[in-house]
This record gives structure tokens, C-alpha cells and sequence, in this order.
């Protein structure tokens, strides 16, 4: 791939404060609070370039990170947010090449997550039993440019498992984890791991009954937050707000 | 690869309390608190193949993920821990194929967690200007198999700057990072990350009013503090002691 | 004071879903969303006597908590919550007889957290140079019912100082900290604390740094952080969203 | 009281790198490890002097506040801290005159911290059915100067129940808090407090449907915690290790 944007790719644009629009380049206007801008001026130049409104404001056109996507995707309620899903990654071995099953697709944030990082050898096969789900998350995908390394399959795990075996990674995301686990075990390497995101206490507790009791070893559950600081000049404090809790990680791991 | 263990590789041992092990496999004697084993046992047997020491107390053994290897490593005080490593890769838009330079080696813990991310087409080159640290960094690059993925310079980035261009991601954990983020300015691709860790506030207000005068954009300062819950029947609570504070991680993106 | 409920004193009201007014009682009507009721009614009544609306709804009446009364005084911006004044009553001796200067009145929450703690014989005299602020305040403090302790004076602290002295306990909650904290040293008993809140970090270093100067101990700089749990069967876990960040809190001891 | 040290009352020596011993004055020796001073030497002195060792060293002798204390009183395991103490202050009424039970005195450092703020008219009745402990939170009452204001009572209140009534606040701190919340309920006033401290979420689970089917309102829970800033020229940073997890404050209110 060259570096000059091509018609049809997705940007990210950023305006003069910092927000960010993801658009797929083509020969269009499109619209912001600061006026309105022709996309197709961008279609050739490169990462950089400044297009300007017809209010003579300006706008820097960039190739999407993955961190773009991940905040400008079509959301179901209830995303996972990149915090969540690093600390898997974190807390397993995931990376390029791994083989993972996610379970419970909601908008695909985590399957393109992973999906950026198992990249070009790997693969995660994403399940979800709401064809709307199912739906956002494939156009999600698709505008993550992860299709050929996301599978997403409708189905229902819970009654009716994953086809996959030899998997680095399990990640459960759904209601009823407990029953899931016993599920997606054989699924794994001697050596995977399964990680269960669940925002109440009370499906963790059963989630690490169920591991135990099915010989996963290595169980741990933690909550990560993250705070903001907000740096200014003789003012620098964390944020009044913040998001204080999203859910719990247990992960546990396969050795037999 | 194949699946067999194999003389001269690295291996988890896994105790019956979780307790772990990174050893390299020969034909030679292992002493722990639980017995004597014999490690050439191993070699030919499969992941999550069981050892027994001349007490008969059983050891698992599993081919390390980077998890274990980051947690077992060789390390000079002040690593950098998965969470911030992870926090660095939800920020940015790191993964397969990245180029990243490493300001401020350590024992190399972030080198080894963005290099596993970046294989097989990125590559990790890290600067240390302290030779012992740049010593015990390549011990621990080479137990995590990716010598061929990070490259270690000895090298004071404050006077000498990187050779690097084109880069995904410069990472700085180094005093003085302020001084640092206008000489790899340049190295980075437009729409490439700065990101530096500062276990004190004081860099991180003079970070970003660099990162301001030079231009980046999108610049965020978080913290990221990860509670472990201890899931007991009937008595599941954090736990009661935490790290609470390793540093801050300010980031900032070029945009021209 | 007996235990029926006179006219003139203010109760508290809470609906069914445990929403809270806080009323003088006079022979009026009061009207909330859950239709009007007749104030008149309560007036020889006991705490725990229900008052329904027309609409048959009904309101249980309470004699105040300070709890309530610090949920439902008028506020200006920031006013500091009973979790920071809290903090700062375990960190001092502050008590029943203790003699307090409050630099910063604001809304009065402080004063009246305090005021509610030092009777009978103690006293807070609260200092505050809007007189806007001091007015809000004024009837904050006759609503708690702590006139005869709290005395409010409308200085600049900064610029005249405080008149008393022999004090147990001095509060500064108000810009430039560290010019007040020599102002009021000798005002401080032997032993006595003074405890400094700043949104902040920057006030906080100047601040150390001038306790240090001048010759404070116990020195201590703290962040208290209140998280609520949602505790709902089957369903339990901490608030999506909390306050992350009210300010820090600074004590130190003058010891001579 | 007059402002003069006597023979026979508790003192706070503060050495030169604030380590802090409770002492009480009487001729004689006291051993440190900056050498042996002479406590005799104090009598007849006010607050703020300073006695030295053998060695040279000086400490400054101080009335002890509430906070002194409360940090060098005798400890069972699992004392309860002050931001906890604190935290139950600021969600109840309680204050000067306030009568409060206290289901399971530990060491005493609830009641001690309660007992201190409700002076001189209130009153705090402290359960706890092991003689040891009831044993050890005599002497830290008797240490605090509280011995008018804290009766301690050795007794069961899981069969036995409580004395009083008209209580403003009832706080359990043992096993099996939701057998005891029925208990005390009728000991409270209408618009009273009960307050559940646990370390794990189960019992705060039950304590919450007993709360509820109990008729409590304004029921909540919540976890208080405080964070150490270390505020050093040119490196300020919270602390990195902290006390992450104490236990849980449920609060619910009597309104008929």
C-alpha cells in the first residue's frame, strides 16, 4: 500500500479542537459545525494534508490507527473499551499469529482489537447470536479493514459451542459465562487461556467456580481503570469524571 | 514449530500452587522448595506434560506466553508493567508490522511486549545508554525469543538522538523525556504516536508543554491502575494491598 | 426540644424512590412531581409521620441528618463534599470544643460539616471576602440550624489575616494556599493542624514547600476517592461513573 | 484542663523524622533508637517542648489528638482506619450528643473515633462478646481519655441483642451483619442510622435484601479510598504501593 490516501479508504479527520470524524473518502461533500469540505480534495494527497471548509477551516487528513476506529465505530450499548481489552492482551499471550475465539461479538470492538494484533497469520472467530449485533459488527469490521482476519458467525454459543480447536485465546463476553467455559475448554491449546469480562460480581464468582472445577489454572480476576490527568499550565489535576468501573477480567488457563 | 518440547527451549513450570518457573531445557537438575526434577524429562514430551520431583510434588510444563515471560524475566528496579505496556498499545495504534523506537531500554520489559506485538514484519529498536541494562535487556529478549525482532543500541538519545524514520511509535521511559520527544519528532510518521511514561507529574506537565510547542496533537495524559479481586466462596473483595501508582503515560500524536 | 415537629424548623421529606426535600414547615402548600401537599399537616407530628400529595402519594417526614442538610443546601460551585471534610476531621483532632478557622467559606459546606462537630462549645469562624459567597452561606448555616457556632466574617484573608488565635484546627480552601498558611501559623495552637484543599497539584507543591519553610510536621498530602456499589440481587457492582477528582487534602502540625 | 503537661496523662513525642510514640509521663526512663530520655522531664512543661535523649537527639512533646491516637493504640488485626470511621460520619448524622451502639468493638477504633465526636452529652455503647478484645479496647479507651463517654459491653448481640434505644446510629463491624440489622433496628430513633462495615460483598449482598425487607431507606453502599501523595521538589507522584481495599460502608436509615 502506498501512502497517498486512494478513493474508497477510510480517514480520520481532525479538526482545529481535536474531534475526529472517520469518513471514507470519495468524491462528496461532508458536513461538520465548522462548515462544509469535499472530501475528493484528499483523494491523492498524503497523511497531513490540510483540506479546508468552505468557512476557510481547516481539517488534517490521517491514515485511521487503531485507537480511531476503536473510538469511532458504530457502538452498541455497552462497548468494550480499549482499556478492557489491552488488559487481556495483557494478561495472555495474544499477539501476531495467535488463533482466538470471541464469544459474544455485541459491536466487534474486541474482535477488532484482537484482530489488529493476531494480524496477517492469525485469526479470531467472533460469535453472536443477534443478527442486529452481528450486523454493526461486520460494518465495523469491515471498517477496521479486518475482514479477512475477522470471521463473525451467527450462532449461539451457549446451546451450540464453536467449531474451532487449537486456540491461544477465548474471550467470553456474554450473559451466562459460567455455561460458556465448559464449552470453549477443549477449544484451547494446553497452555490458552479463556478471559471472561463480566461488569457484576456475581457471574465472576460462578466463573471462577466453573474454572476451578474444570482444572484451569493461573485464575485471576481484575478491574482495570484508567484515569485522566488533565495537564494545563498551574492547573494539572486527574478528572472530575470519570468512567469507575466497566466490568471484571477473570482469565484463566488450560495446562491439561 | 512443532508442538514437542525441544532441547535448549524455554519452558513454564507450573507448581501445584501457581507458583512458575522460566528455565531453559537441558539435560540437567532443577532444584525447587518442592524437590529435585529432572528437566530432560521434558524434551520430547508435549505442552502441559507433568514432572515429578524425587518428592513426587508434580510441576506442569507449558511453552511460555508473554505473559509469563514478562512476569519472570531478569529485572533492574522500576520495570514497566503489562498494564502500562498494554495502555501504550490501546492508545496508539501499535500491533504486526509496526516500527517502534524504544527510548530508554530498562530490562527491557516494553521492548519485549511491543516487540511480540509487532512481529513478523515491525521491528522494536530500543536505545539504553547504560551498558549493565542494555546486558540484562538482551538476556531477556533472547529467553523471549525475539532477538530478531528488537534491536538494542547503546546509545544517549539526549545528545545523539535515533537513527530510525518512518516510526509507528517512539515509547520514552528515560529522565528528561521533554528533551527527548523534539529529537524523535522527526522519526515519526505523520499520524505516529509519541508515548512516555513518567512515574512523577512534574515531566509529565513539561512533556506536554513540548508536545504542545512542537506541534502534536490528540496529547492525553492517563494513569492506569489495575485492582486484583480475590474471588472466594463467600468472601470475594479487592485485594487488600495494590500498586497503586507506577507512572503516568502521556501521549501525544505528529500530524505534520 | 421535643420530638414533635414545630413550625418554623426545617425536615426533611422523601418520596418513594427515597428523592429528598429539605422544607421549613409553615402552614403552606408544597408542590412536588408527585403532586402538592400541605406542609401545615407535619406541624405537631412526629419524625416518621407520612403527609400524602393529592394524588395520594406519599412523603415520609424526617428531622435532618447533617447528612441531609449538606445533600440539599444551596451551592455555590464546588463545594467540597462531606467524603473531603470527613477526611479532614480523621486526619485532625477536630471535635466537640475545638476552636476552628475556616479560610474560604464557599457555600458554607465546610463550616457547616464542621460547626456540626465542634458544639457545644466549640466554634468555626468562617472567612470568605465575596459577599455573595457569604450571604449563600449565611442561610446555609441558619437552615443547618448552627448559627450560634459558626460565625461568618467577610475578609480577605490573604491581605488582613485572621483575628483568632489558640485555634485547633485552620481550613484553607481558597486560591494562593501557600500566602495563607504563614498568615495563620501563629494562630494554631501548639499541636494544632492546618488542612489545605486544592483541586489541583501545583498549590499543593507550593504549599509543602511553605509548610516545610515554616517548620510544619506530619506533613502529609492525601486523595480520597468515594466509590459507590450498586449492590442489586444478582446484579452487584460499583457505578459506571463516579467523581474522580475533588481535590487534594494537605496537613500539617505546628509543633512550636 | 490547664495547657501544662502533668504526671499520669498520655503525651505524643514526635522525633526528627516524625515517628511519633503515646506515652505516658511519669519519672522515668524511655528507650528509643535515638537514645533514652527522661519523660520526668516533661512535667510542668507545655506543649511544643522539646526533651532530649542521652544521645542529643530532640523530640517535641505534644497533647495527642484524636488522629495520634487512634494511630498508636494497641491493635487486634483488622482495625478499623479512620478514613473508614470517617466515611461513616459523613454519611449519618452523628456528631456531639449522638447516641450510638457499636456491634463489635474489635480494638476500639470505631468507638474511640466515634466516642470523641459525640462529647460530652452523647454516648457510645461498644459490643463484643471475646474478653481479649473487650480487654485491649478498654485500655485504647481508657488511653483516649474516653472512659466517660464509652461503655463497653461484653456480650453476644447475635443472640443477645442490645440494650438501648432511641439510638441516632448503630454500627455493626462482625460476622453475620444481617442477623444483626433486624436486632437493633427498633433500638433506633425514626431518622436514625445503621451502618454495616465488611470487607467482603456477600454479607453486604444480604445486608442490603435485609436492609430493604427491613424497611430501611436511602440505603447504600460504598468503598472510601484514600490515596498518599508524595510531594517532593521536581517529583510528586502518589505513593506506589497503598491500602487498596479495607471493606465496604452500607448505610441505610430508619423512617418508621
Amino acid at each position: 500500500m502506498g501512502t497517498m490516501f486512494s478513493a474508497g479508504e477510510y480517514v480520520v479527520l481532525l479538526d482545529e479542537k481535536d474531534r475526529k470524524y472517520l469518513v471514507r473518502l470519495e468524491a462528496r461533500k461532508f458536513s461538520t459545525d465548522l462548515g462544509v469540505l469535499d472530501l475528493g480534495e484528499l483523494i491523492g494527497k498524503e497523511p497531513g494534508a490540510v483540506v479546508k471548509t468552505h468557512l476557510g477551516r481547516e481539517f488534517i487528513a490521517l491514515r485511521p490507527s487503531r485507537a480511531d476506529v476503536l473510538e469511532k465505530i458504530r457502538r452498541a450499548p455497552q462497548i468494550m473499551l480499549p482499556k478492557d481489552a489491552a488488559q487481556i492482551v495483557a494478561m495472555t499471550g495474544v499477539g501476531p499469529g495467535s488463533r482466538v475465539a470471541d464469544c459474544g461479538t455485541g459491536s466487534g470492538a474486541l474482535a477488532i482489537f484482537l484482530g489488529s494484533l493476531v494480524r496477517p497469520n492469525g485469526h479470531v472467530f467472533s460469535y453472536e447470536n443477534r443478527e442486529e449485533f452481528a450486523s454493526i459488527a461486520r460494518k465495523n469490521v469491515e471498517m477496521a479493514g479486518l475482514s479477512d482476519v475477522i470471521t463473525i458467525r451467527i450462532r449461539d454459543v451457549l446451546t451450540e459451542g464453536i467449531d474451532e480447536g487449537d486456540l491461544d485465546l477465548v474471550t467470553i463476553d456474554m450473559g451466562g459465562p459460567e455455561l460458556v467455559v465448559p464449552k470453549v475448554k477443549e477449544a484451547l491449546k494446553i497452555g490458552g487461556y479463556v478471559a471472561v469480562f463480566s461488569p457484576c460480581i456475581e457471574p465472576v464468582q460462578r466463573v471462577c467456580e466453573v474454572m476451578r472445577s474444570e482444572g484451569f489454572r493461573e485464575i485471576s480476576t481484575v478491574e482495570c481503570l484508567v484515569r485522566e490527568i488533565e495537564v494545563r499550565p498551574g492547573a494539572t489535576r486527574p478528572s472530575t469524571r470519570m468512567i469507575a468501573h466497566t466490568g471484571y477480567i477473570t482469565v484463566g488457563r488450560r495446562v491439561r
